[in-house]
């Protein structure tokens, strides 16, 4: 998997694409990332990358030529997604990533700042992608969390059964709690159930804790969980 | 604003903590950021800060000691929210971070790491927050969004008319388009309205676009604005 990251702050990625899993993943080169700053295909001998919006209002936008120089100027993969980093897109969820990860050799990837990119951008792009309804400074913190999130899915990243696990949250329901060593710190106990070696009865507990849980912190969730659940049950039949 | 950042990966907030307005920011002592990690809290030879979780199961979790000693060797400020990164949490959105931004004088941030930490952690937290659903390797980019997102609402980080724009997101609609020069690029024109300098007709055409925009790529959103403005129409009734 390739990335191109197309950012006014390239320096910014540095730490996080050097440590962790993910510096791992790349030194194994599982997957590469090339940094491009749409500063470099300016004309003018300023420099300029951003100007006033026309019909008024605060902030600076981003300019279209140097971004759609920048991507033109890389080269083209056979299955390329181009990607503008907007909190006007589809949101980042666990099927998305997996979607990224499966089915693309190359993620060009635009971070907005300032108060956003000239409109005319989206006709280069292919997807708007959103972390969330937050706002940032800018789009780079959000392309980390894409790069780490498809990267983690890539075979070789983690181990296999370990990334299994990340099915816990397409299946729909929230993780059950775990817990590790000492079995007994400061007043609080491990739940007795996780000693026992029942295995049966383990899966269980983790099971009503998943429901339990979703339904109390993600009542969002737990509805299309239980919507699901209903139509399996009438197929079923 | 303080932040205290409990990460076993401390060197990779770096590039990030530096560079953008976020640097900036920091630099102006709008906030500082302090990173701790928990290693340095292990009482053992081995620096172990991970083990195997009770009742089988993948991969590694956190132990809770040196979450517990880490955090426990912090100051205390007078108002002080301990979170962790974790997918289970609440979901990342503007009024939280206007939440936190406005009503904190310390955040002290935990990032979970390898399958997750310890659930006894909880005793220690005053908020789980998720970036949202999906998995990543770390709690270490979602503390950085969140970082970006409540500096930038701190006075001083951007200037006050462009904090205001935020409220777009709090209003319930997407963001309207926006262009800047030239006034054409390619093929494509700046809409005649935003040249014409009636500000009037701006403004509506602005609206009429974050209405449209939010009702085509947002249905859930444009949903709740709609049982919104209706609400509100009843009341001026």
């Amino acid at each position: 998997m390739r990335f191109d990251i197309v950012t006014l702050f390239p320096d910014c990625f540095n730490s996080v694409l050097n440590s962790g899993l993910l510096g791992k993943a790349l030194a194994k080169q599982i997957a590469e990332v090339n940094l491009i700053n749409p500063r470099d295909f300016t004309t003018d001998k300023h420099h300029k990358v951003d100007d006033e919006p026309y019909g008024g209002g605060v902030g600076m936008l981003m300019k279209p030529e140097p971004i759609f120089s920048a991507v033109e100027s890389l080269p083209i993969l056979p299955r390329r997604e181009i990607i503008l980093m907007s909190p006007q897109g589809q949101t980042v969820d666990q099927p998305l990533l997996r979607e990224l990860s499966a089915n693309f050799d190359q993620l060009v990837v635009i971070c907005g700042h300032y108060e956003g990119v000239d409109d005319r951008v989206l006709h280069l792009v292919t997807r708007e992608v959103s972390l969330g309804d937050f706002i940032l400074t800018g789009g780079e913190i959000p392309a980390m969390a894409l790069i780490n999130g498809v990267v983690r899915l890539l075979p070789g990243t983690v181990g296999k059964v370990e990334s299994l696990k990340s099915e816990s949250f397409e299946e729909g329901l929230l993780d059950y709690p775990q817990y590790t060593r000492p079995a007994t710190f400061r007043k609080w106990k491990v739940p007795d159930v996780l000693l026992s070696g029942n295995h049966a009865a383990i899966s269980r507990w983790r099971y009503e804790q998943q429901i339990e849980r979703t339904r109390k912190r993600r009542p969002d969730m737990y509805k299309v969980w239980m919507e699901e659940m209903q139509k399996l049950k009438r197929f079923k039949k």
